[in-house]
């Protein structure tokens, strides 16, 4: 019931159905500051559930007093809303080598939506956390199995991290309730961090005094280098810049078609770690300074823009973003047994014509 | 720049990048009478166009009076609301062997949702299709290559097919306006044609006196058997059944666990050219009759029901589809070059426990 181990062959059936199912952001639709509801990325780990209208956010564990929250006591209380950029901790695997057998991202799972809901702290502090809370666990209404683990999707953050204001309980995205496969009715915002901790389909959260082991905690989410690695927790999102392909497609390549003079090749930057402070356009191999926008908000995305002198023949280009904390982009992917964390350099070829 | 010809070796890096792009339907998403917009499947030839406010129809050819049409000008037009099953033609394309390279769908690409928007045929009554017009061209605003040939999407109808009453320009979706890759400003809508008839990003119309001979009406949606087959051309949709896959799932093989007990398997059928008049559940081998519910509309599939008294052990389930014009799902599919049109039954490997 272990994992199939990273593989050096084609695509697998196993991959090709993951891939039908979960969705990525069409590159282009990088253009919109705040991606449209059906364009946003989707990883869904076991089915997206059928959600009771009887449902509850239980909030229970080593806290004063148990909560049991309808939707309506939730929109009742202080109501937050600001765009929030998620990414897949996975994006990026699928150009791996040897390739980890999972969902066979590119570069596409990334997008960023407007969230809005009550602040996690502010649920906390009502049910009053006891004295010796390390952690709460959040777990969603997502069953399934995993490399042998059967389980309900949970995940935990420390109690620190959780009390941080711009965790939500969110139950709105740009602008609408949830759709089910975003979560209704309730899905929980870490801005800053990876999708695996923004947990759909929220039904309860505990407060525990011991670190949470559970799967998607301590197994699923590590940078590891071999199966029986212990790992190091997947958390914040590092940084990445992606262009929207520029020109028209073939079809089939996506191969892309530029006419020949002065083009402005647009993208998005973003970095859980810190403030992107630089991004670079690469024509052939040679790096220039992209001018930045501002983002649309602290935890979001921001837009970039460099001008490009696009001379008849064949092109590679490519970008790639540095953040406040120091980090910028590999030009080679430090390789992970699960894939967790990689942001290599997007590069699209051109034909100029 | 020929197409690659069918394969029998595994999936290509090329079909790997458009299933990251496009999207189907996860299977438990058949339990919405009416697909959610964002969890609505999504085949996109080209780019996603950037769509300006200066956007206008254009309606044109072989009319007595040319028209430019705002999206006010055609919401002050009859209004009607329907919800309408639009199916890929290549669905299933990935299940043949040797496998035509292209979107490589397994089961998923189906959805069904309420369009809205202003029959086609008054606005072809108001232009005054002159004598002699054969057919009507639709033609997108995407513009890409496809096997070498550089076009913009465009798809005809026969002047009688394009006056069906049934036949919309739409310009909602769920009750909302169109998502960009749904074909904001506007969309053609052909009720139980396979989706490539609905037009998306809506450019002009225009009369025209011969049949037209366009790329993605001569070449690329056609039944044929090999390369130069000049073959029959794609149209109405065949009928298919579907099931929820029960029980649970496993991440990667999406295996399903099943407790044993009474079961009732949940599915939908549809087909463009008759009504849905049978639907059989298969278990190992042996077939019964699911119980069918009203569809949801004339145009929309219906909603099946089938019991199951599962017993411990490993299944396979399975569910065809017949329609009022004689036509049933085969248990072996007839190969076609372009995988299109495929309705092979869908089979559900079950553990019971």
């Amino acid at each position: 019931m272990g994992a199939p181990e990273p593989t050096e062959g084609p695509l697998t059936a196993e991959e090709l159905q993951l891939a039908t199912r979960n969705r990525g952001l069409p590159l282009e639709a990088l253009r919109y500051d705040r991606t449209p509801t059906g364009l946003h990325y989707l990883l869904v780990h076991f089915d997206i559930p059928d959600v009771d209208a009887a449902w509850r956010l239980q909030v229970g564990g080593n806290v004063s007093k148990a909560l049991e929250l309808s939707l309506d006591d939730l929109r009742a209380r202080p109501r937050r809303t600001f765009p929030v950029t998620l990414e897949c901790a996975g994006n990026g695997r699928a150009r791996l080598f040897p390739r980890p057998i999972s969902q066979p991202w590119l570069d596409e799972a990334v997008s960023t939506a407007e969230w809005t809901g009550t602040p996690l702290g502010g649920i906390l502090e009502e049910a009053g956390l006891k004295p010796g809370t390390e952690e709460l666990v959040f777990t969603g209404m997502d069953h399934g199995v995993e490399k042998g683990y059967e389980h309900d999707y949970a995940r935990s953050l420390t109690a620190a991290e959780a009390m941080r204001p711009e965790i939500l309980l969110a139950y709105e995205m740009n602008g609408q309730p949830l759709e089910p496969q975003h979560g209704f009715p309730l899905r929980l915002i870490v801005p800053g961090w990876y999708g695996m901790a923004h947990v759909k389909w929220l039904a309860r959260i505990e407060a525990v005094t011991k670190p949470f082991e559970g799967y998607q905690q301590k197994m699923a989410y590590l940078y590891k280098q071999f199966s029986d690695d212990p790992g190091q927790p997947v958390g914040r999102i590092r940084p990445r810049a992606l262009m929207i392909p520029p020109g028209f497609a073939d079809f089939l390549s996506r191969r892309r078609t530029v006419e020949r003079g002065r083009v402005e090749i647009v993208g998005r930057a973003w970095s859980g770690l810190g403030s992107i402070v630089q991004v670079e356009l690469g024509v052939d191999g040679e790096w220039r300074l992209a001018k930045l926008g501002e983002p649309a908000g602290r935890f979001a995305w921001l837009r970039w823009t460099a001008e490009w002198d696009a001379a008849p023949g064949e092109h590679v280009l490519s970008c790639r973003a540095a953040d406040s904390a120091g980090n910028i982009q590999p030009s080679e992917q430090p390789w992970n047994y699960q894939g967790m964390g990689d942001n290599l350099i997007q590069t699209v070829k051109v034909t100029v014509r």
